[in-house]
């Protein structure tokens, strides 16, 4: 086989389809955020833009404690970890950060893994492998990583409609009650910015004795009176069997985590491949979590901030006509509904305009829904908001794109 | 189901079999490496240790030149990277060391992942799953994250005898010659130390137009004359399609890579969800990798200085009658043979000599080869060594086990 032609072939189709991806070069710059800087090509002169769709959601990535954090770990412990957490690479820091983040959910425990993505995937995996004839529900627009997870195990799964507990309750109640069951599903979802009903879900999961999986990635740090999530805002975290998190977002850094029973996590611990054969996170990172997870807590300003922004744009685009989706949460989609044209805006709005909003293509989002995912966060000022919201408004009238009404 | 008692149970199981893995509480100190501080519980005093089991092979986790890279990129542009690659998350930092990997490897493009293991899942996962009607065939030995990007792609899989080409050319030649085929191993194979016959590999790959992929992560920044890694020691870069490294081991600090053409790391970025759906890579450990590879090239000293040092624990171990496994590589296995004595002796040697080298048990190796697993850095010194030698005798002695000969 001609492997070589193969891989040109199938980019040769996504490219045709108008979904091949291309990264936008950025240098980010500490202190300036959400301003950055973009190459055209990797030699290219850099030029100054707006990020807006970063998930550094609270702008933390730049804080001054955080990195005076990570500077101090950098120059006491050294770069890396040295191995996996268990050949070597378990630093006090690590234990610290897991003892900080089960206390934040109201958990006995908590585990750290090199990514969220990955955090997922090992959780529920392992979980759904080595409960005896597990059967899985997951509803219908989980995370890629979940999915992934879920599919690996090669266990019975079912797909429960979007945010739907009656739909679940369907399924739970059709299937044999002595199997161990998994209800897997998210606090906001990141590309419609919708919140699940936690409550309702956890009232079906319990009927039926089933373990809740939720991932709130999306949400740690900026919901919450302490930020722990849309669980400690509605008053849930002790209903749900494992909240899982992220530090590659609100907390402007990257790595995974779960919070749970203690046995839940050792069990995982012991037994999840994709935490067991990885390097484990440099203690710089574990650092800067730290700091970023101690700035959370008390964020609430912060997290007022960042809703009132969320909501000023969306009015603003909304004002102009532009056709944005309907969101509970901090992020702001806005229809385009085909690839070729969403990357056509995106490109033009980068180039002309100065702003940078990556297009979101299939597989994301389903195809017919392609957006622009605008994450406004507390460091964008009005000033940047109805630049933003001419410039979308300029390139609707290019494309001859429809307004919302 | 009591889900809390089940996780009990398996946990009780493990600690039955003796392979319950408790996490040595480390602190690690740039400057002193290879010595470290050791935590007996969360709370407990601090004491200061010798750690003989890290892979910062070559002790670079506390190099001055990265450490101040590292300490520039976090001044000047933050903590994390905000994204993922596709979605504002790519920097210039990500981009000029994709460049730098390529030109290492003699290779067209190279692509950065979040760690070791997702490269090894997400690579040969997509590959599988994607080329029509695949084959892979895969080193008894592989490590697990090569294993699980196997399996999780649910293609046909054929395990050859460890390092034996003979036997891969018999599965080879016994399948449909029209089949993409995917021929996967390691240089450096981590737990014996002993290093793959790639050239005879690729003479039986080649004959059957089998696509290679080589898992170098404990081979980078050691072997061949600009570190790149066995096959470039042996003159056979050009001959793999894919080449695997990581930056948790030698580089001392985190993430993966994979290298080779264009076409084909271009289709891998554009189709493997564990690339694709994951925060990037903070630029401060992309900056701290360029660094290191800036000195991995150049370090030739370095790389003779650390086989010595190999050479020479090796040597001192065996004249006092170890049972030492033999090993072509940079690592010394000491075989135990049981797990209860394997972790038994680890505590040991960490309670009363101040020396910590974890034990090395099932499923990492195969039962009844649990062993202790030495790696020793060029910071390893005549007196550690000659410490270490006499502190093994002593177990030995304690707990009766049988000498070399």
């Amino acid at each position: 086989m001609d492997f070589e032609q193969f891989f040109r072939d199938r980019l040769g189709d996504l490219r045709a389809e108008g979904r091949y991806r291309v990264f936008a070069d950025l240098e980010r710059q500490a202190g300036r955020f959400p301003r950055a800087r973009w190459r055209e090509r990797p030699d290219a002169e850099a030029r100054e833009i707006t990020v807006w769709c970063s998930n550094d959601y609270l702008g933390l990535g730049q804080h001054p404690a955080i990195l005076r954090a990570m500077q101090d770990a950098l120059l006491h412990y050294g770069a890396g970890a040295g191995g996996t957490r268990n050949i070597s690479g378990t630093t006090h820091e690590h234990v610290l950060l897991e003892r900080a983040l089960a206390d934040w959910h109201g958990k006995e425990a908590a585990l750290l893994f090199t990514s969220g993505f990955i955090s997922n995937e090992a959780t529920l995996g392992t979980l759904a492998r080595q409960l005896p004839n597990a059967i899985v529900y997951s509803d219908a627009q989980n995370h890629a990583s979940m999915i992934a997870g879920i599919r690996h195990s090669r266990v019975e799964y079912h797909i429960f409609r979007h945010n739907d507990a009656g739909h679940l309750r369907e399924l739970l109640a059709s299937h044999d009650p002595a199997r161990p069951k998994i209800v897997a599903f998210e606090s906001v979802y990141s590309m419609d910015g919708d919140i699940a009903p936690i409550a309702e879900i956890c009232d079906v999961a319990e009927e039926f004795g089933a373990l809740t999986y939720l991932d709130e990635v999306h949400a740690v740090g900026m919901y919450g009176k302490q930020g722990a999530g849309i669980a400690e805002r509605d008053g849930l975290s002790h209903r749900l069997t494992i909240i899982e998190g992220t530090m590659g977002k609100a907390f402007g850094l990257m790595g995974g985590y779960i919070a749970g029973s203690a046995a839940m996590v050792d069990f995982i611990r012991s037994f999840a491949p994709g935490f067991i054969f990885t390097t484990a996170l440099p203690p710089v990172l574990v650092a800067g979590a730290r700091a970023s997870l101690e700035i959370l807590r008390g964020a609430s300003d912060l997290r007022r901030q960042h809703q009132a922004r969320a909501q000023q744009l969306r009015q603003s685009l909304l004002a102009a006509g532009l056709p944005v989706m309907l969101s509970e949460s901090h992020i702001v989609p806005v229809r385009v509904g085909n690839p070729v044209a969403c990357k056509a805006i995106s490109d033009r709005l980068l180039r002309q305009h100065d702003i940078y909003v990556q297009p979101i293509n299939y597989p994301t989002v389903p195809r017919g829904t392609e957006r622009l995912r605008f994450t406004p966060s507390p460091d964008h000022d009005d000033r940047m908001i109805s630049t933003a919201t001419e410039a979308l408004r300029a390139c609707w009238r290019e494309h001859a794109l429809p307004l919302a009404s």
